[in-house]
């Protein structure tokens, strides 16, 4: 069936700090709240980004080298099948001039004045990925 | 005052398979898992996508016909006064530039190389949808 | 730490109205259910736009005067050191190109046809926006 299920547990919100890689700072806060599994969100800003086009079985970066308010950053936690957490975020973002660039997040992404975490644990949710070498991606296997 | 509250059931994850219709795809996962009323988010990627712009009582197409990474998807999951479950969906989608496009989820939306559903219930929430004539649009019609 | 946590409450869903302030309209549902913490997403249309970008200490309007699809619009309620309930919302707006503008929610967003929020209440959360001169923003300074 390809699916897991969870109830939900605590919501975690976060203040993300100036300078912090996107990324890695939701990592820090699920690994620093022992979240396994969970979805989030992000609002806020950052100095500039790299986002991800998936082409050719890999990420082709998009480098943004400017000020953009985190339009919309959404995402899941998730565990590796070697026991890496994973954090799986796309975003969109805007810049002075309200024009939006959107994709999947990569290293490189460094937060502005803040930046908002809402993270949603989900406890049970047994969200393993797994490599598929086709493609170049962990993707979930679920076991349900 | 057009409102309905409900404590928050289960949150299902499920990974939305190469080639899936986007709308179906979502639907299909909350019939099978019995879920009459919740939230949802979907990243991952698109084939090609057609999204909806309301005007004059009716969903103006726009065709994206390239592979697209799903910047953003949000929305819910409610029943029509026939009983029908609905998918209501809004999206954001990035070219290869990283350039975006959005609007309402449209049918032709297929998914790429996956997508990831996280998809959260709401079991005592009475969300009704009822035609709009004027409109031609199933409007929440909320008890409370 | 810079962080609170919270068992999740209601999710309160609601009906936003024609020509109502996207802002204000959040900022009433939460304040008529009592909801002084949580994170919540809105879809719909909206009749026009203001968005910010955040400058040099103060937020740079961007005027969109066209009816527009709310792509995606996230974002999280809190209470001000005053006592004031502060809604903090990210937008992303699509024409009728489908193309996308976006940025942080300003006051003069008017709803369209209709706007469906999706409010979900965090009841033990304790987050409080405190004034940083510097910045002139309200930044969560979070107890934990």
């Amino acid at each position: 069936m390809s699916q897991a299920k969870s109830k939900v547990g605590r919501t975690i919100f976060a203040r993300l700090d100036e300078n912090e890689d996107l990324l890695n700072a939701i990592k820090e806060r699920a690994e620093r709240n022992r979240v396994r599994a969970g979805f989030f969100f992000v609002i806020g800003t950052v100095k500039k980004a790299v986002l991800g086009f998936y082409k050719n079985a890999d990420y082709k970066p998009i480098q943004l080298s400017e000020p953009l308010e985190i339009v919309c950053c959404t995402g899941n936690v998730s565990l590796r099948e070697d026991g890496e957490l994973v954090v799986h975020a796309h975003i969109a973002v805007g810049n002075e001039d309200g024009h939006v660039f959107g994709g999947h997040v990569l290293p490189g992404c460094v937060i502005g004045v803040t930046g908002e975490l809402t993270l949603v644990e989900t406890p049970n949710a047994r969200l393993k990925r797994v490599f598929e070498e086709k493609l170049n991606l962990y993707l979930w296997s679920l076991g349900e």
